[in-house]
């Protein structure tokens, strides 16, 4: 081959791909207005389903006593709820109006969207969510086991500064990145209860407090670090509630992926199935370790008046854990009747078929 | 009319409104499939024209020489360099394979997506990253001044620990939200230099060791808080030069959003245009305040290695700052080489014609 028959196949190559590079403009152009304009129309047919939707529920719930039979009433409202699942088990759920994405995102992150628009995406951030708090569940069992080990074998019952404050900023980050996630979570779907979000800026606040705080030693070591004590012994009983908590977590995300798979309306029936064994044995737990929280924050108030530790660190980390244990009972509690209601709901359901 | 017509037209309504949901999630799936598939198709595409690009690109600058006449290589490069323009600033962009994440982003936000898929809303999220950084440089401007001045008015000499530890908090926060922000850029195309997001995390491990830091007060408060003070007056002329900062990248940007809209593929080209004027007011301000971060870190180490203030956090405040001075001046000076190489060249491709 002549070097100018080369030189003309070089020349000729860049021509095509100046050509393609402009094709390609043009595709990705009209694939991206198509997109927009297909996307739009389906959110204005998933807003208008919804407002029907919306209204025929409060229609039956209000009106139903002189218009419908009971029975049919009962059976149109489970018509509109198998709708409702369809529409928000199903693909059509990328397309309702997002949830809007709150402050607390909004400062670390900007305006960017976080929200996954595809179904098996949103699970897998939910996935991911569970295996991140597994991971950092055994840390929380670890780190504060580890220090009060260290403490009585080889610090003479008198915690050094340096590792404690370790701890408490690695709290600091992991409750700061277990809120951006449950934050996310709340984007793309997730019925997470708000508290437990508000929950983890209140813990966020205190590993920032507890950072500033001097860990005093000698003389009175035992006296001065109690608080810093009973706060570990209970970070180590959250560690073994957290893995509780994410096993159940866990089977409940597992059967609700395996039934959307057999039937995925059904999902928001079935949530609960199966796993009912493992919630009485979490729920003590999770009621020891409140009570346990609130005892802590007392102490710390009541050092603090009593004045061993006369700083404004210890009555605030007090304020907040009595604060956090009290929100935390509530939810749970909550939660429970919530299950019982739903519970009592579904046995109503089947059995009316047979009478 | 009548209450059984009156029932009938609720039941049908739920019929109708089932039938709408089903019919919904059937377009619903069959558009994300579609989507998903055209979508794979362009990325394809863009990747085999992006590897076609630097195929011929490095045939063109290896091989010339013996194969095409200057002129026409020169003529060569630059059409491959227009093909390239308008694949990585048109349409065909978002379909470019994303940048990977990286662990920051992983670790707080776990796996989902923060990418834009549209070109102006990555435009949108670059101009709140520069917003919010002028509100924070304002901030940062007042903060350690209101602090300095309640000093010497108020406070006798003195700080209090209570402000400068919520002071060291703010800056805590400020970082993480600032290093989460370039992160999320980087991964939307910005070409930020890596450095600048290092330099973040350094800011943020500063900020939480200096937390940790007991502020201590009399005897001879002026003494031991002199390190506090020269890194008050520090962060005072760092507010400054971001603000500088900020008026010339925002200035870029618009020149960019500008041009884009104008020729967009010629972007690349005019980046500089218009602004090179306050590159020489800011430059200077940008070295002094380098040589005062040095300055500030080896006067913290010189109080470490004396042995005013003993504790480990003085020596690794002082360590990191000199890091972050030495890291700030070798970026600037290759940013600045980087510019003045590029105008040489715009100016040589420039003239050439009249030759």
């Amino acid at each position: 081959m002549g070097e100018s028959e080369s030189a003309k196949k070089i020349e000729e190559e860049v021509g095509r791909v100046v050509e393609q590079a402009k094709e390609l403009q043009d595709s990705a152009a009209s694939f991206i207005s198509k997109a927009s304009a297909d996307d739009q129309s389906l959110r204005n047919r998933v807003v208008s389903l919804d407002s029907s939707i919306r209204r025929l529920h409060s229609l039956l719930s209000h009106n139903n006593h002189n218009l419908l039979d009971p029975k049919l009433a009962d059976k149109l409202e489970e018509d509109l709820q198998r709708a409702r699942c369809i529409m928000v088990d199903g693909d059509a759920a990328s397309f309702l109006p997002p949830k809007t994405q709150g402050g607390f995102l909004k400062m670390f992150l900007g305006p960017i969207n976080v929200r996954a628009s595809q179904k098996d995406i949103q699970l897998k951030v939910k996935e991911e969510y569970n295996s991140y708090r597994d991971r950092t569940a055994l840390l929380f069992l670890f780190f504060p086991a580890a220090l009060l080990i260290l403490r009585s074998w080889i610090w003479d019952g008198c915690l050094p500064a340096f590792p404690v404050q370790l701890y408490e900023a690695w709290l600091l980050f992991l409750y700061t990145g277990l809120a951006l996630r449950e934050n996310i979570l709340r984007v793309n779907g997730s019925d997470i209860r708000p508290w437990w979000i508000y929950h983890h800026y209140c813990a966020m606040g205190m590993a920032l407090v507890s950072l500033t705080w001097e860990i005093k030693g000698q003389p009175n070591c035992t006296q001065k670090q109690r608080g810093v004590q009973l706060f570990l012994q209970w970070a180590m009983m959250q560690g073994v509630a957290m893995l509780l908590q994410n096993r159940y977590q866990r089977q409940r995300l597992y059967t609700r992926i395996a039934l959307g798979k057999a039937k995925r309306m059904d999902v928001v029936w079935g949530e609960t199935a199966g796993v009912d064994g493992q919630l009485w044995l979490l729920c003590p737990i999770l009621f020891i370790l409140q009570g346990f929280e609130a005892y802590v924050g007392l102490l710390l108030l009541k050092t603090a008046f009593i004045g061993v530790v006369s700083e404004w660190q210890v009555f605030f980390c007090g304020i907040l854990l009595v604060l956090m244990a009290v929100g935390n009972f509530a939810n749970t509690v909550q939660t429970l009747m919530a299950k019982s209601r739903f519970k009592a709901k579904m046995k109503r359901s089947k059995s009316k078929p047979e009478l």
